[in-house]
């Protein structure tokens, strides 16, 4: 490369890490709405899910379980079979998540009746969204009986209202606040947010028992909330997604704007390469299967969680969440070496986001892709497991193939040349 | 000492540990109750204080304001004037809580009419008493004005009854499930109970809502619950209390069952002494002052939440709070460093509270006197400064003095012969 382009990369790299850092700073979880209110290209018929594009033919096997869900949910079909029937006749958009504003987790699963929080950053003029996080048993996980259709049902019609009610009443809530305290209370915000769901909880309270709504469905929520410790999670995602969005399309930038995976493939985005989509084989993850399952009943790396890594949490500052390491084996230099790699693959720091196992040292931000083909270190990504036939299978970790960055480099090369 | 003296210690303090553990395995947080109608010795004149025995000419300028103001709670005074001349003829008894199976933070100022947190242990037949933490501005800090007696008296009568409703309609709630959780979340539960409080307040709040009790009181609950990380504290120190009754009194014993400070002296007591004090003069903390405060307004160390420390948490494990290290102006390798040394001195382990910075190993339990004088090496606590005005002044860290030590050891040595 020629000292100007590069010279271009590094200015270009420094603004979009400062677009990444600036909406940290404003991103506010300010509602929840109706998917097909907010989210641009949302129609009756569209089912949004995670990754990279991918069609029905080549869906992993929670995934299509996802899509039915979503179906069933939507009253579009009565059963699987109709479901099915109706995919196959082409009376059903399949979309990524990630191209219409929204994130997804693991399946992704988002159709039009379904409730998101919307975290909105006024300063980049931004808006995204995410489902809610389910409990337990789940759409998300690629379940869809009956029990889990009917707490999707409660959750649109009780829990989101609430929630929302009680944001709007607070003039919402600043993400990074959570998730910044949540860092120094050994959550990575991936993986573990036992901290940040418990400090959400404490702070939403006063608002939601001061709404005008009825003390049983109160209780209801509170136990939800209880019951779920990764609850605060797709909040956390939507602001990813909004930061995302902020920090996309500037040119010659080399950050990663996007990691997602569909269960097939994993697929990245490049700020200075806009809505292209580079992808690799998605892998299996490695950590610690739940009981009953194992490399052969549960599907590949999924779900647009990743959004967290790309902001930098999860993988990127497992050194947060020394607690991670019980799921993957590892040690507690094990987490501390992995977070000193990923700061050597990241453009810049966010002093926001302090590692207090690393003496304070500001976390990383903005995976750049140069780095990651020089040093031939591959992001990390924690996540979990889903089986094959729906549910929540396990946790562990997993690395971005290098083919994504090798693909994107390539289209870099053609974009702007590499000079001499 | 002789062979046979060496094993009647190592036999007698294996049995304090085991005694230890299984009451951290049995302490449930079974309800609130009326500091009279619970703690033994208590009167409509009995002022209890922090740490070991105390006169008022000698008590401490805070722990004297606390006086005042519980005389001023209980109606027994209505100036500070008519306190002190009502204590001048002789109408007050001053006793330390830790004789009275009850703990109290920093002043620990306690009387008859005060709701007190009751924490029992059915398997080893034990109770004990601890105040409810007082939000901002309080008591317990020796402030004792009408803002601060009116919320005194807003908890006696709504917050304390209701959270003692809720918890018994949960039928108890387990001090240890909480205070392991929240080790593995950045609190060392003395200094630092965030994530315990807020673990604690999600699990609260569905058993609050579903009590038959206005919806004010309830958001106030909430908003008091939100706003006062430190809330947990006071349970989990009733909880090492009731540990410390249980632990108590066994022959040969060299395991320390108490550490208290009046902010004039820190006393300990050993197992195998029964209930004499052996002090030492109080020094003060080193840490961080908020601004206005210095070493020349504030209090030595005070408080009996050292019963913190006594039972395996606090500054025994620092490891599990680097973010602590920020208030000490210390590394993170200085809390392991610490963590370490405390294992040197202790003479157990707890499995239960497993510490992530250490690869989770078990912390350290079980105070040794012997290992205290063999190593040179004096146990730290982790507390906070009170203003000499009263109020809440600063944090940091201060070591219990060698001579608490050397006197116990005298004493053990007088009462069961050193051998040959």
């Amino acid at each position: 490369m020629t000292t100007d382009l590069r010279s271009r990369i590094r200015a270009a790299n420094e603004s979009t890490v400062e677009i990444m850092l600036s909406a940290w700073d404003n991103v506010v979880w300010v509602g929840n709405e109706t998917a097909i209110d907010v989210i641009p290209g949302m129609t009756p018929t569209t089912v949004m899910h995670a990754g990279p594009p991918i069609t029905w033919v080549d869906m992993c096997s929670s995934m299509r379980e996802g899509v039915i869900g979503g179906l069933l949910f939507e009253g579009l079909a009565d059963t699987a079979e109709e479901a099915e029937s109706l995919i196959a006749g082409g009376g059903i958009t399949l979309a990524p998540c990630h191209e219409h504003r929204t994130v997804g987790g693991m399946t992704g699963i988002t159709t039009a009746s379904m409730p998101v929080h919307v975290v909105r950053d006024d300063q980049n003029g931004v808006e995204a969204y995410c489902r809610l996080h389910e409990r337990k048993r789940a759409l998300q996980w690629g379940e869809r009986d009956q029990q889990v259709l009917e707490q999707l049902r409660w959750m649109t019609d009780v829990l989101s209202p609430m929630l929302s009610a009680a944001v709007r009443a607070k003039g919402g809530l600043a993400v990074k606040s959570i998730t910044a305290r949540a860092l120094q209370m050994g959550d990575e915000c991936h993986n573990r947010n036992v901290a940040a769901t418990s400090l959400l909880v404490r702070e939403m309270m006063p608002d939601l028992i001061a709404l005008d709504w009825g003390k049983d469905d109160l209780e209801k929520v509170a136990r939800f909330l209880q019951e779920d410790d990764g609850f605060y999670l797709h909040i956390d995602m939507a602001a990813g997604k909004a930061i995302a969005e902020a920090a996309k399309g500037i040119e010659y930038s080399t950050i990663v704007t996007t990691i997602a995976r569909n269960g097939v493939e994993v697929g990245i985005r490049i700020s200075g390469l806009g809505d292209s989509w580079f992808t690799g084989p998605a892998d299996l993850l490695r950590g610690s299967y739940f009981p009953g399952f194992n490399d052969d009943n549960v599907d590949a790396d999924m779900g647009d969680s990743a959004i967290m890594e790309t902001m930098g949490l999860g993988g990127q500052i497992q050194a947060a969440a020394p607690v991670f390491q019980q799921i993957v084996g590892g040690t507690v230099q094990d987490a501390i070496n992995h977070t000193r790699e990923m700061m050597d693959i990241s453009f810049g720091r966010n002093p926001a986001f302090v590692l207090p196992m690393l003496d304070f040292q500001a976390g990383p931000i903005g995976i750049d892709m140069l780095k990651v083909l020089e040093t031939g270190v591959t992001p990390i990504i924690d996540s979990a497991m889903a089986a094959k036939k729906g549910g929540f299978a396990g946790a562990g970790q997993v690395r971005v193939p290098m083919e994504c960055f090798q693909k994107a480099f390539r289209a870099f090369a053609e974009r702007y040349g590499l000079g001499q």
